[in-house]
C-alpha cells in the first residue's frame, strides 16, 4: 500500500519482477485483501500471493505513533514475514519514517548498531559513490561514523561489485588533523579499523570527482550535501540560461542542455541504481523505495532485494560490524 | 608582498586603484623598501607611498609561528597602521592564516566575538548569497552562529545594498524542530534576535535557489558546501560530456558548454564580487584576497576596502553585534 500510486504501481512492478527474474521468485503483496484482489484483477499468477494486512499507514502520518497504533499494517506484517523467514526480504515505497521505526521494533538492530542508516547515491565523474549517513542520524559520535563506513563498504561490495571499496571521511582538509572534533575522532578509528580501505579525509570538492567509493559523514552534513547536489541539476540550468543570455549565445543550445540535464537529474534518483536503498543496520533485509517510484523502479528493487537475500548481504554487513569489535 | 605574483601584481593593482578611484586615494604599500622601489620603477606617484616592512611571511609558513617570529612583516606593519589610524583599511593577498592570527593579535576582536569569520560568496539563480562561516570556526556554539548571522547581515547590507537581508539557517528541514543540537539551539536565538530578518531553516537545495541572502552554518558544514559548489563547475562539465556521448549528441555543443561554464566558474571566485572578502569580527577594516589574485582583483578590492572605511562598515558590524547583547 506504500507510495503515491499504490497499490497499482506496486502490483504492476511485482508482476514484472516475477516475469523478468532469472530464477523463480515468490512475491507476497501485503495490504487489504479485497482491495489488492480488485487491483490485481485477472492478472493473478502463482508467483504473486496476496497476504491480508487490513491497516494502512499513510505517507503523512507520524511514524512512531502510526507504528504503535497500527500493528496490522502492511509494513508490520511484511516485516514480521521477514523476521519469521516467510520472506527473505521486505521492501516498501511507504512512509520511510514508519518503515525505519517498525523495522527496528520488529527486526531489531544488528549487534552494536545504534541507529540504522539509509545510504544515498551520488553521481561522480567515474559513475557513482555512496554517501552515508544522509539524515537519519544527527549529532553522531565517531564510533557511529565507523559503523557507517563498515556498513557502507559492505553495501558497496554488493552494489558496485568492488572487492575493497575506498572509504573517505568527509572533512575540510586532507590532513589528518583537519576537521571538527567528530571527524578527528573518527579519523583515528578509521585508521585502526582492519576491515575498511580508508583513503583518508576528503573535501567537499572530492565527492563528485570520486575521491572515494564510500563517503562517510554525519547525517546533518550528508543531508545538506545530498540536497545541494540535487539542486545543482535544477539551479545550474537556470544559471546556464542566464550566462547564455549574458554572452548572447544562441538559445537553441538550451534545448540540448535541458536534454542533458534531464539525464543527469535521473542519476540523483535511487531508481537509477536499482530502484531503492537498503536500510543498513537492521537485523533483516529491508529496501526502501521513493514514494514516487513507478512500476519499473518497484520491479528493479524487488530483483535487487532478492539478490541481496541470496548473496547474504545482511550477513556481510553483520560480519563487517563484528570484525571491528 | 602577499600573493603568488607579489609584489608586481599588488603594485599594478594599487596604481590602477589610484587612477580609477572616484575620490582621491592614498595607498601605502608595505614591504622591503628596496624591493618595492625597484618593482615600482618609474611609475612612482604621490598617491602611492612605500612603507618599509623588512620581513616577509611566506604563503606556506605556519601562521601562528610566523606571526610570532616576524613582528616586522608587511602584515604586521599594515595592520598596525590600521590600528593607529594611519590607514583606514588593510588588505592582503598573503597567508590567510597569518592575516587572521595577526589581525586578532594586533587589532583585537569586536566585543563578544569569539572568532572572526570570512564570508564566502555563493552564486544563486537570483545572483549571489553570502555563506558563513566557511571554515575558520569548527565546532561552533549557537551564539556563534548568531554572530555570523548578525555580521553577515551587516556585510550583506554593504555589499548587496539590501536594507533587510534575509537570513537562513542551514538545516535538514524547514520545520523549527529539524536539525542537530547546534541548529536547534541557534534557531531559538535567531527567532529572538531583533536585528536580523530570519526567514527560518533552509535546506541544502535552497542555497543555489536563493532561499536567503545570508546562509548561516558552522565552519565545517560551510566549508564542505563551498568546496562542493566549486567542484560542480568542474565535475558537471565532465558529467555533461559523458551524457552527450551516451545520448549521441553532437559534440560541437561541448564548446558552448565550456564557454558557459567558464563564466559560471568565475562566479564562485571572490574577485567576481569586488576582489576579496572581509575578515568579519576584528576591530578594524581588513580584506583578504586570494593568493592567485591579479591586478584587476587587487584594484577592485582596494576600492571596496576604501568604500567599507568611508561607509563605516566596521561600526555597522559592531552595532549589529551589540543590539543582540
Amino acid at each position: 500500500m506504500g507510495g503515491d500510486d499504490a497499490p497499482s504501481v506496486v502490483i504492476e512492478g511485482a508482476l514484472r519482477a516475477a516475469r523478468s527474474a532469472a530464477e523463480p521468485l515468490s512475491i507476497q503483496l501485503f495490504g487489504p485483501e479485497v482491495e489488492l484482489l480488485a487491483a490485481l484483477g485477472n492478472r493473478a499468477t502463482s508467483a504473486v500471493e496476496i497476504v491480508d494486512a487490513p491497516q494502512v499507514i499513510g505517507m503523512a502520518e507520524s511514524p512512531v505513533a502510526a507504528v504503535r497504533a497500527k500493528p496490522r499494517s502492511s509494513i508490520h506484517h511484511g516485516l514480521q514475514a521477514n523476521l519469521a523467514g516467510r520472506a527473505d526480504a521486505f521492501l516498501s515505497a511507504g512512509n520511510t519514517g514508519a518503515i525505519v521505526a517498525a523495522a527496528q521494533f520488529i527486526l531489531g538492530r544488528l549487534p552494536g548498531v545504534v541507529r540504522p542508516s539509509i545510504p544515498s547515491y551520488y553521481p561522480t565523474v567515474k559513475g557513482v559513490c555512496l554517501v552515508l549517513d544522509v539524515g537519519s542520524n544527527m549529532d553522531s559520535k565517531p564510533e557511529h561514523l565507523l559503523q557507517f563506513a563498515q556498513m557502507g563498504s559492505a553495501y558497496a561490495r554488493f552494489l558496485l561489485d568492488l572487492k575493497e571499496p575506498a572509504v573517505g571521511l568527509l572533512s575540510v582538509g586532507e590532513e589528518p588533523g583537519k576537521g571538527n572534533e567528530l571527524v578527528k575522532g573518527a579519523y583515528d578509528l578509521f585508521r585502526a579499523a582492519p576491515n575498511i580501505r580508508f583513503v583518508g579525509n576528503m573535501e567537499g570538492r572530492d565527492i563528485m570527482h570520486h575521491g572515494a567509493d564510500v563517503v562517510v559523514c554525519d547525517g546533518f552534513v550528508g543531508n545538506v550535501v545530498l540536497k545541494l547536489g540535487e539542486s545543482v541539476m535544477t539551479a545550474v540550468p537556470e544559471l546556464i540560461r542566464q550566462e547564455m543570455v549574458a554572452k548572447g549565445l544562441d538559445m537553441k543550445y538550451m534545448d540540448a542542455f535541458r536534454q542533458v540535464f534531464g539525464g543527469l537529474k535521473r542519476r540523483f534518483n535511487p531508481e537509477y541504481y536499482g530502484g531503492g536503498s537498503p536500510l543498513l543496520g537492521v537485523d533483516g533485509t529491508v529496501f526502501i523505495l521513493h514514494g514516487s517510484s513507478q512500476a519499473r523502479a518497484v520491479e528493479r528493487c524487488i530483483l535487487m532485494a532478492a539478490r541481496a537475500a541470496t548473496t547474504q548481504l545482511k550477513a556481510a554487513i553483520s560480519s563487517a560490524l563484528k570484525k571491528a569489535a
